[in-house]
């Protein structure tokens, strides 16, 4: 199912009321994202603080990061969200699932995976399941979000690219990883929202740097934002 | 060390004669390059036939086509080279050794890892080396290229990543990933060639796209290229 087979998603968006998200409200959306890499932990330390004083939802942090995270957060109501097979998606499904694992030991309550890119591009779906299945498994009823990287995706690869994740559990589809040529769309969020199952959810990523954006691809679909720009996006909200 | 303290590197660099290598000379030195996300196995395919056809050193490749290009390559002497921690170098150790040892059981017999560059921009230098050590213990006598990611360090910072590298007892340095902000540069491979011990050798990589670029980084002290160019690089050398 792709946007095509569903114009009225795209209509029904526009006809929409703009929504308003108060502070706290948009907040508590924002995974609030450092993965540079040339982070330290001085700027790691920064970004918890931010993330506690704000309410964000979680901070998503490097793998190698996460254990000075999760000893900052300890106590807190933030999670720790950190990324595997990050960002090209390229790593093997084994190594998808230790680095699942050795995260989930070292504090990460959130995974934001990246699936087999060139899996999706061969229409290899099969394998673009069994490998977020793996990760799935290795986290161990933590949450799982999975990127799909939609600036490379067609329209139907997105769409296949969501049914695997939710044939293979996840909880999220995520748009993209900040890494890629593209970041996320108000049309990728629609297109994501229509092709999985109630109670699962959009992760929107990538490229969100104001509240008006961030409104948008709330009001399209999109359950959680990542963004590095999330003390920006929350000074333009109403109180 | 640095390039500061060895002015005369780059005089004499300056002075030298123009190198003259041959197609089969430069071949020979190429790592014949696909690492995007996007990568297909048709791609994989094509790119491992033009590394036999060509008498390239090895096809560099995300792990998760390490199994098919060794099986196209089987009995050839083009060898399969892979990237850890990729690109982003902020996996833990244990991910990074763990990733290590699944590339080699799949057929891979050259490993590219990327350094903790958070740790070295904290000054962490202990840390650069453990984490390297640690996919060095994991290649079981593979080679091992420790990429140091130039464009985000300092000239400091550089020379204690190599000589990090050394103490690991890698066996290389190299300038780039090819993902972030810079590339390979003469003045680099100096620098790089300078803090190494005898023996140890040098990967430029990044941005190489010239018969010419090539030339003078082999000049520099390059003693591997990392390129996705190689068929253009060899097409201008003479036979």
């Amino acid at each position: 199912m792709t946007l095509e087979d569903q114009p009225d998603i795209m209509q029904i968006i526009d006809e929409q009321e703009e929504m308003n998200l108060k502070k706290a409200e948009i907040a508590r959306m924002i995974d609030h994202t450092l993965l540079k890499a040339t982070a330290t932990r001085e700027q790691i330390r920064k970004l918890c603080e931010e993330a506690k004083d704000y309410g964000f939802a979680s901070v998503c942090v490097n793998p190698v990061q996460v254990p000075y995270a999760a000893e900052l957060l300890r106590g807190t109501e933030v999670q720790v969200c950190t990324v595997i097979g990050f960002p090209l998606g390229a790593a093997t499904s084994a190594a998808k699932a230790f680095e699942t694992r050795d995260a989930v030991d070292n504090g990460a309550t959130e995974i934001d995976m990246v699936i087999d890119i060139g899996a999706a591009k061969e229409g290899n779906f099969d394998k673009v399941r069994s490998d977020i299945a793996a990760v799935v498994e290795a986290a161990q009823g933590r949450l799982v979000k999975v990127i799909i990287e939609t600036c490379y995706l067609t329209e139907e690869e997105k769409a296949a690219a969501c049914r695997a994740a939710a044939d293979a559990k996840a909880d999220f589809v995520k748009t993209s990883t900040g890494f890629g040529t593209g970041g996320a769309t108000v049309h990728d969020v629609a297109l994501m929202k229509a092709a999985i199952p109630a109670g699962m959810k959009v992760k929107a990523a990538g490229g969100i740097h104001s509240y008006e954006e961030a409104v948008a691809l709330v009001q399209a679909g999109a359950d959680r934002l990542g963004a590095s720009a999330g003390i920006a996006i929350v000074a333009d909200a109403e109180d």
